[in-house]
């Protein structure tokens, strides 16, 4: 990991010294997000990747509001999963139309919710449809539908399947010509298609034969639609690397095929703008957990490092979000970059339970009662995705820095 | 899971019908506990285990303040796990004299306030024996202390193992006497052990071999004590039936081996009062997590029920809390408990990732929108061991009815 640059020994975030900003920060544990480096990250994507090509931010990743009104600045579009979401991100002062709403069971008041705002509703069900046409009436506005199909191909080599096969995310493909139907009887104001197909993957071959196989998917359907399509949304996918062994993500084939796509879809669809929605790909490596050790204990000859922090605020760190095996995420003593190893220790927390552990058996710097544990690629799926309240020692703070 | 009867084809939950519940509620997902089931809890140990034997409430497990206030009124004491927990416990009048503090990373000012509200600390590590004399001395007040123990074998048959092996929970047996010594010349005020090998276990023969390990390696221990012993806590360990197959805990030998324990502590520490500490199983039957179903898809096939609850509100019953692979907790249409299924449906929730599943091709009662999805032995680790900000959707309502 060596996006954070290190100076004095020490991590630096946002150009300060971690200790420096642990002080700043006044309590631990803390997540930090560094805003240089979520701009170069989107840099990066729009030197890859066509001009053409919109770029979405999924704010489930990290839906902190500082950090969504920073990524509104930077990105073409915010991609919401729920009314609360919503707020935020207008909050931000993202722009309603360049807000899209997507998720499986959205309530009536949301769908509602949404017509009033102006944005784009990914409609993923028959249902979908009365509601928000009452809601369109009812508030004499348009009603901005896309389509999320649910494809009849899969992301192959993806951290989570989200298409192929029976789904709750979407409609089948095969079902789609009919809802497109029903939206024109319905006097919805369609605008497009969202396709997405699996996520956190790190093979640039098994994106593009997706992104391939989804914009010729949405060519077909658009045969069908009651509108000229504007809104090609072809999913995210795009990986981080946690592991040992894991490569950072080639984007220069996924921007050439973008660009084939796009000069196909000048001609076949003229109207239609490309979208990448991204979540973990655009925060996930800009952001550090920070922890105190508060005691080091040797039991039967392993030491154990003690810390304010765990699992209540970093549950994927601890291997029990989703995963199958549990593998340390990347760590270090963030205040002893230039220490060496003496051994191996764990990392655990202040929870009753085996389950609270943050680094096992890893060789960190020796350290210390006071020092400071980091753990890396935690921008995207930590505070949030974390059972914040578990045994009553308070959430993490954030800041962005 | 007979514990909820059914009248009129609903349950009924403290004698109320489920919908009924809900519309008092208001709004769904909500957990409901039943008072009348946490009391009957109780009684059933009180009948099962020797008089002389107390009964703490570990509140992890569930520390809605009031349930724990309930909880207060019917066992002899609380276990509190951080300094928040404490707060709780004491707004909930339970007896300061009779709540003990347990967990491996406890901070300065969590010790402090300990001393200050006049509970029994369980000290977990020689670094806490500085802090707690420092808070004595400046308080005026005594450092009530017991010594956790990681002993030299663990539960058998644990869902999980608290002991055995190195360990970042207690002090290695072996390390103990050392420790006592310290406590000693500290001026701490011991007054017994805690000893805790694992938990969720449902046999009975392996939580009567642990305790009586744990009561023989507590009798080696006080040699070495201070003073005499007044507190010795076995811990608890004792499983709920959640899949098939699995039988309800047999309380007949264990309360014959306690008997048997209690009257060799008379002969032999004849100042020490038995404690058992359980969490799990004095709230998880009692439990009940309801949401609503919003939406009923078909695709390629196969039923989706989707509900307006999920994994942020009950990660355990998702499958992402510790488990290795994921079962179905137990699951009924709360409102359609005559129905019977035509085939078998899966329950999801509104978030956006296939993590979202409560109940994986199940069958169940033939269901529609509005119904009610009822998941069972929800009464520990939910609510608070959930990421319930997860995607903005809201924090589930928790009634004690």
């Amino acid at each position: 990991m060596d996006q954070f640059p290190v100076g004095n020994g020490e991590l630096l975030v946002g150009g300060i010294l971690l200790t420096r900003l642990a002080a700043r920060v006044g309590r631990t544990p803390f997540y930090a997000y560094d805003r240089q480096l979520l701009a170069r990250r989107v840099g990066e994507l729009r030197a890859a990747l066509p001009r053409s090509v919109k770029l979405h931010y999924a704010m489930k990743a990290n839906p902190m509001p500082a950090l969504v009104a920073h990524m509104a600045g930077l990105v073409d579009g915010i991609d919401v999963a729920s009314a609360g979401e919503l707020k935020v991100a207008l909050d931000a002062g993202a722009d309603p139309h360049e807000i899209s709403f997507a998720g499986p069971g959205k309530q009536d008041a949301e769908l509602t919710q949404a017509v009033a705002a102006g944005i784009l509703v990914n409609v993923e069900s028959f249902r979908e449809i009365a509601p928000l046409a009452a809601a369109s009436q009812a508030l004499g506005l348009p009603a901005r539908v896309a389509v999320r199909v649910n494809p009849d191909f899969e992301l192959k080599s993806s951290g989570m399947k989200m298409g192929g096969g029976p789904k709750q995310f979407g409609v089948d493909a095969e079902q789609v010509p009919e809802l497109l139907a029903q939206i024109g009887r319905a006097g919805l104001a369609f605008e497009g298609f969202h396709l997405f197909a699996g996520s956190q993957n790190l093979r640039a071959d098994a994106i593009v034969e997706a992104q391939r196989k989804c914009f010729d998917l949405a060519l077909r359907l658009a045969e069908s639609a009651p509108a000229p399509v504007r809104f090609l949304n072809l999913g995210g996918g795009f990986g981080i690397p946690y592991f040992p062994g894991e490569q950072r993500l080639d984007l220069a084939p996924i921007g050439d095929n973008l660009a084939s796509l796009a000069e196909e879809a000048a001609q076949q669809l003229p109207q239609a703008g490309i979208v990448i929605e991204l979540g973990r790909y655009l925060v996930g490596e800009a952001g550090l957990y920070v922890c105190r050790i508060i005691d080091k204990k040797i039991s039967r000859g392993h030491t154990y490092l003690v810390t304010d922090g765990g699992l209540h605020h970093h549950l994927s760190a601890s291997g029990n979000f989703g995963q199958v095996i549990r593998k340390n995420y990347p760590a270090a003593i963030g205040n002893r970059m230039n220490g060496t190893p003496s051994g191996v220790c764990s990392v655990v927390g202040p929870l009753c339970t085996p389950l609270d552990l943050l680094a096992d058996r890893m060789p960190l710097a020796d350290a210390e009662p006071g020092d400071l544990v980091v753990i890396f690629q935690s921008g995207a799926y930590g505070a949030t995705a974390s059972p914040q309240a578990f045994l009553g020692h308070g959430a993490a703070t954030e800041v962005l820095v």
